[in-house]
Parts: structure tokens; C-alpha cells; sequence
């Protein structure tokens, strides 16, 4: 059981020293950590040390790993360090893994933010805006600010906690699947629980646990056939032209409501569970937030758990485009000799990459063969990553929905998303233990857009949600 | 009847002119004219007042015509003048019109070319290298030479000749069809039939008048939904794509092997005679030639005839691209919310631009209709532009059919082309008179690529054969 005296003290601290967190937030923003900007670099190593001196101050044990090097626009560089920490090493408690990253998207004043994105200003609706805010500073200082608060409060922590920042998330985390899988039985080897705090909730009133992440098959189609670009007046009616059959072969891939026609694709999605349908009812999202997100009517279904299933739990495939054809604006006429179609797959639980690959390069294949074409196919994986899906119903999970509802007075919706947080599966397959996404901030918050926010209610409600995470994780039955 | 010995002697003169005409294109060449550079549009008038010059030094009376401005690249620019020429006035022969153009294509060294393109250089095998040299220097020089020769080695000129060279040609002929319909009845008004010496053999070997061209109608279909491009994660599966709606409607525009789907375009298509049958069976062409131009064997027939007829007597369609798409190299999960394909109809008699629109129109509006989409569609023709036959039965081709038998001791071939040279089409719809399309150069001449050349052996001959065909429609019977 939970001691309600303990958390009472803990968010009354909390409630009192806003404005410190606060202002430790704004010491965060200033460092503009953008890991895709060569030159902002030593911003980001500035952000690691900024979080040394942190963990020193409260006594947080730590390894600053060194991953080495990488080449970036030509440019050899060295990635910053994966920030390993250590706080309590009592056997009697569970350990619970933390994931954040400290570096952050890159940001201009003139790509339309409405203040300087590197300093962090409150509206009068208590909206702090600054880059980095809720993607994912607030978050990763909100588990510090947790630390802290029970030291100030002389209160026991209820866990050992094993913490993993990283510099490179918006980069593609380079040398963390090789840190993790380096370090799976000796720095994670206690490790009963993961927890990563970097998505969103779905709306902006309730709070989310969230148990699932769509993967992601994309695909590069190659036809080709001349040795050059040709004139279409010249040589249009007597030469197959790679743009015909390209275009044919992607017409055969999905209907325009989404349903994918490749033989074998849906042949693995999960069955919808009684459970699972249960899930939907009470979720915190309208029809009118996805209108409005895509600023048109052009949704597909005219209600919310169809258009959620759509998004989370059935795989969707979406043409991106077409590599070597004319994308100018104007006229050319252009009979392009090798073009190469993209489109991906978001894949969703039970689902396999290579099955994926297979089913793909064997439909189009056929298909191509059926055009009598004597131009040349490729079909090519480019990129496969799992699906993730974890179980709601693991204590890890149970102890974040009664925090939820310790903090915020409500049950969380259960959540899954779209998209894919790769490290999410790296962790999970490389500890074979629980992950869990326990968000801080709101959907509309912006993370990758123009003035980033995290509501300051957010921010503070979201420290005294890690922290009587842990708490309940120390407290339930972990069997 | 011909005067043999005058052609004889004219004969005579040019072969042992030669190197004056060499020279004289040299110092043409050297005048780098390109009409689609802002910065060379003094070298096009430059390139206008060594005409005139000549036209002085023979005698040609001339108006050098201002069609005033035009706008490119944001700079406001005066059109080079439209020189009309006039040599000889005699009402008891024939007047021909001749059209060409003093301005080229751009080029630059290290665009590939072997030598300054702004130098002529003639290699061992005689052929002149430099940009203009073919397109269209050589041929309007010739038409000067030709004059000269009669006068110095006097000799009466057979037909009165009316002269009609722009400089705008390579960059969208402005000012030039305002031009024509103006003077249709003035300057152009006793004009008997005209004559463009702008295009080249089908091979390399032998001559050919050409009595047909493709026209073009261009569309824009864009299809639109979102009010913004959209995360393929977050919206996949959940809004109607305008880029599958695209594909799909694109996927049954025309099939592989070029067949046209689209309901009525090809009703209109002219039946295929015998005669015309008969003008294949003698044609210098081989597949190797289509092949080695197309760098590959993907030529859709396999045999002269039906590519010939596939490239200039029947329609075809292309699809150039997708405008709003992903189209650079790498991996983007962009979902485009508004995608403009491209695609073109060449058309052939007795099609007609308004009805191809309307069939293209009507046939995509029901497609889509059948998709069930929620995005708009638009369907936009942006260029229309009719096709072109002649009847090479006709005196002007008779007579220029006779002048290739006196100077290449062969038939010429009856070709058509796949492209379009507009004004072909303007000549022919203003002056209501037969068009002959009398090449000089050679299909490998490589008019608008890199070391562009005209053979020595062309240039000499041909000048002798635009002075021959002027005896020959002076003698033939016009009626």
C-alpha cells in the first residue's frame, strides 16, 4: 500500500516549488541540443554536462558513455554521450528503467515561432513554449525534479532507478541499440520494469497509458528501362515507359479508403478482442480533433473507435512518392527512364517485417509480369521495423494507471499510436521486461512543430505523476 | 523545265565555296544567342544585325520588326526583332516563304561538349561542331548562300523568295504567331508556299521531306484533401490519400504496350491508307537506330513499320510525373496532401485539342467518381496544340522531292515526327498554303544536347538543295 501522508507531502512540495521547476526547465531550453546540426553539436555535449552537474547534485551515480563517431553532412563528429545513471541499489526494491532523450528538433524565430524558441516564456494560459519543452526535456527533468522533491521532503525513494538519456533520439539514435544490447545483463541486468515517458497524451484533458506502436516496412520500387530520359514527342507510343508500369503496380497496392490489396498482408493482424473493444469506449477523442488536425473532412470514417482501430491496430499503407520523374512545377515532357516509387506499410501486431518483404516483392513480381512490359523491376525493403504492442494488464501498467488516477482523478485511456518509438521494441526484446509509455504532455502540444509547449500543469502534475508511478510500482504485487 | 547547266554551275560554285561557308557559319556560331538567358539577349540581337548585314550586302530588302517585351526570370526584356526579308518582286514566278531561326539552345562546356561550343571545329570526318551549327544556323545561312551563288555567278533567282527568321524560336516563339496572323494578308499575302528548313533526316544517310507532326495536349490532374501534408504514422489508414487517388486514376490513363483507355480519343485517329502504307516500304530506318537511342531493347514492336507508324501516326500518352510529392532520394513518411500529375496526349489528324479535353476530362471525373474519395479533383489541359499533316502530293513537295533525286541521286523519304514545331500549324492555318518541312541536317545531329554538329557534307549539299528546290518550284506546274 501506498503511504497517502508520504505522496500528500510530496505534490503539496511539488505544488510550492513550481516555479523552481519552472525556472530549471527554462536552464534546459536555453541549450539549443539540436543532434541534426552539425554546428549546434557542442550544444548538445553542453546539454549532457548541464545534466552531469544535475545528477552529481543529487547524487545520482552516472557513466557518461562515449559511442564514438559519426559522419554527418560530410563532417566526421562525435556523438554525444549516453547518459547511464544510478539511483539506489537496495535488493528489497524494484528497479525501474527510465528512457529520455536531452537532445532536441531544430528550431528558427523565422519558421514562424511567434518568440525565441531557445527561451522558454509562459503565456497567460500557463503554456510554456520553447523548443524542447515537452520533446523531451520536461519529461526527463521531471523524473530529476521527482529525486529531488524526496530528498527535500526526507522521504524514502520507493525504487532503485536505472536512468538512459540520450543525445541522438531526434538523430537516429545512434549507438544505443548497441549500448543496450552491450549493456542487457550488466548495466539493465536488475532492471524489472521499463519506463519512458516521450509520447503524448491523445487529447488534451486526459491522461494515456500507452501499450502500442504500429511498425514500419518501407519500400523503394525500381522500374527501369532506356539508358536516358527521352522526349515524349519523339519516342512516346513506341518504347514501354518505366512511369506506365510503375504507376500500374502501385495502383494494385490500395483502395482509396485504405484497404490493403496485397495478398497475405492482413493474413496476421491481430484479432479484435471483446477487451480491446472495451478500451475504445471511454477514450478522450473526437472526430472533429482529427478534422481539424488535417484541416479537411476528408477522414475516412465517420466515427471515433473505427478511425482509432485505423490508426493503431490495422496496418495502413500510404504512396510517398516518385524518385526520377518530373516534380517541378511547369511543363516537361519528359518520358523518365528509371523511376522509384516509395510507400510503407505501418504494420501492427502479429505482423512480421520479412513476411511483409516476401508478401510485397512476390505481389509485384506477379503483377509486373502480368504487364508483358520489357522494362526492368526492383523491389527493395528499404526499412523494417517491428510493431510494438505490450500488455495493459502487467503490474508495471497497473501501477501507472493508479497514479493516473492518484493525480488526475481519472482512469487513463488505454493508448496505442501510429507511429513508431524504435527504442520502445529495442528495450523490451533486449530486457525481455515490461515497457511501459507514461506521457507527460498533450497532444497538441507540437513536438516536431513550430512553438513547442508543455502546459505548465502538465509539467507539474506530470513530476508528481513519475513520481507516484514509482511509488505504486514499489507497492504492487509484481507477480 | 530545270536549266541543267545552271544547276551545274551553281553546283559547281558551292563545292568550291566551301570554306567560305564554313567560315561564315563560324562566325554565326561564334555569336552565342541564346533566347532563354536573360544575360545573352544582347548576343541574340547581335545575332539579328549579322543578318541584316548580309541581307544588305544582297541586296534583300528587310523590316526588322519590334514585337516588343516580354518578362523572364522577373526582368522585363525586348523580344529580338522578327526579321521579314524580301528578294525579288517578280509577279511572273512563284513566291515561297522561308522560315527559320537565328537563335539556339543554351550550352555551356561543362555540360559535356568536347570543344567551346561557341567555336565551330570541324573534325576529321567533317563534321562541324558547335551550338547552332544544325539548329538552325546551317539551314538559314543556306538559304543566304544560295542567294549569293546565283548572283555571283549570275544567274536569275527562279522564284521571288519572302523571308521570315525569328529569334525567339528556343524560348516559346513570342511575338511570332501575333506576327503572322497580322501580316497574313500584307506581307505575307502573295506567298505561294512555304518552306522550313528545321528539322533533320529520320537517319543518317538519306534525305527526307517531312509532311507531318504530333500535336500535344498537356494536363494537370491534382487531386487535394488535407489542408497540409500529413504524418503517415499518425493519419495513415484514417483520411482518403490524394496520392492513391492519383495513382489510380493515372493506372487507367494507357496501357504498357501504349494503348490509350480513354473513351473516343482514339475514334478520331485518320484510317490508314495504302498509299500511306506504300511510303514506309522504302524508309531508311532500323530498330538498331531506336534501340541505340533509347540506350536499350525495350521498344514495344519489333519491326520498322509499326514504330514509325506508333511515332508519328497514332496517338500516345505519357506520364511525366507527380508535382507535391516526396521525390528526392532517401526515406521521407510524408503523406502529400495535394499532388499534381502530369501527363500528355501527342495527338494526330483528325484529332482535335477541345476533344481530347473533353474526353479526358469526362472519362477522369467518372473514374474518380467511382473512388469514393472525399478529395477534390481538378482537371486541367495547359497546353493544347493541334497536329499537322500536309499532302506530299502537293507541288511544293514534288518540287523538293525532285531537287533531293538531282542532288542525292535518290528518292526522299515521306516521314513525319513525333513532336511538334508549332508554327508549322500557324503558317499553314494563316496563309491557307502548303507547308514543307526540308531538312538539312542529320537525325544524330544532337540539335538541343552536346556537341551539336552539322556535317560539312550536309551543309555543302544542302545549300545545293534549297537553291534546287527553288528552280524546281519554279518549273513544276502549280495547279
Amino acid at each position: 500500500m501506498v503511504n497517502e501522508t508520504v505522496l500528500k507531502n510530496f505534490f503539496k512540495y511539488v505544488d510550492e516549488n513550481q516555479d523552481h521547476y519552472v525556472d530549471r526547465l527554462r536552464e534546459a531550453v536555453a541549450i539549443p541540443s539540436v543532434s541534426s546540426d552539425p554546428d549546434r553539436r557542442e550544444d548538445v555535449f553542453r546539454m549532457g554536462n548541464w545534466l552531469i552537474e544535475l545528477f552529481k547534485k543529487l547524487g545520482i551515480s552516472y557513466e557518461a558513455v562515449d559511442v564514438g563517431n559519426h559522419v554527418m553532412s560530410g563532417k566526421t563528429l562525435k556523438l554525444p554521450p549516453i547518459l547511464l545513471g544510478s539511483y539506489g541499489n537496495d535488493p528489497k526494491k524494484k528497479t525501474i528503467l527510465v528512457y529520455g532523450h536531452y537532445d532536441v528538433q531544430p528550431a528558427l524565430l523565422e519558421d514562424g515561432w511567434n518568440s525565441d524558441p531557445w527561451k522558454l516564456v509562459e503565456d497567460s494560459t500557463g503554456r510554456l513554449v520553447g523548443r524542447g519543452s515537452s520533446d523531451d526535456k520536461g519529461p526527463i527533468i521531471g523524473w530529476l525534479n521527482a529525486i529531488e522533491a524526496h530528498q527535500k521532503i526526507g522521504v524514502e525513494f520507493p525504487v532503485n532507478l536505472k536512468i538512459c538519456f540520450e543525445g541522438m533520439e531526434e538523430n537516429g539514435s545512434e549507438g544505443l541499440d548497441d549500448l543496450i544490447a552491450r549493456e542487457a545483463d550488466k548495466y539493465f541486468k536488475c532492471v524489472d520494469a521499463v519506463c519512458i515517458s516521450d509520447n503524448y497524451w491523445l487529447g488534451v484533458t486526459k491522461p494515456c497509458l500507452t501499450y502500442g506502436l504500429r511498425g514500419i516496412s518501407y519500400f523503394n520500387i525500381t522500374v527501369s528501362g532506356p539508358g536516358r530520359d527521352l522526349h515524349s514527342g519523339v519516342f512516346g507510343g513506341t518504347v514501354y515507359e518505366p512511369m506506365t508500369d510503375l504507376i500500374i503496380l502501385f495502383s494494385k497496392l490500395v483502395t482509396p479508403n485504405g484497404k490493403i490489396l496485397i495478398p497475405g498482408i492482413n493474413d496476421d493482424v491481430a484479432e479484435l478482442k471483446d477487451e480491446e473493444m472495451e478500451t475504445y469506449r471511454s477514450i478522450e477523442f473526437k472526430l472533429e480533433e482529427l478534422q481539424s488536425a488535417i484541416e479537411s473532412k476528408t477522414n475516412i470514417y465517420d466515427n471515433e473507435t473505427q478511425t482509432l482501430q485505423a490508426r493503431w491496430r490495422y496496418p495502413s499503407l500510404s504512396i510517398h512518392g516518385i524518385e526520377g520523374a518530373f516534380s517541378a512545377p511547369g511543363v516537361k515532357t519528359v518520358l523518365p527512364c528509371k523511376v522509384s516509387g516509395k510507400f510503407s506499410i505501418r504494420s501492427v501486431p502479429n505482423m512480421d517485417p520479412d513476411k511483409i518483404t516476401a508478401c510485397v516483392d512476390k505481389f509485384l513480381r506477379e503483377e509486373f509480369g502480368k504487364l508483358g512490359s520489357e522494362n526492368k523491376l526492383q523491389v527493395e525493403c528499404v526499412h523494417g521495423a517491428k510493431p510494438w504492442v505490450s500488455s495493459p494488464d502487467h503490474w508495471n501498467f497497473v501501477a501507472a494507471a493508479n497514479a493516473v488516477e492518484k493525480v488526475f482523478n481519472c482512469k487513463p485511456d488505454l493508448t496505442r499510436e501510429g507511429g513508431s518509438i524504435p527504442v520502445t521494441l529495442t528495450f523490451q526484446d533486449a530486457l525481455n521486461k515490461n515497457v511501459l509509455l507514461l506521457p507527460m504532455g498533450r497532444g497538441d502540444d507540437g513536438a516536431h512543430s513550430t512553438n513547442e509547449k508543455l502546459d505548465r500543469h502538465n509539467y507539474t502534475e506530470g513530476i508528481k505523476l513519475l513520481g507516484t508511478y514509482l511509488h505504486e510500482v514499489a507497492a504492487i504485487k509484481s507477480t
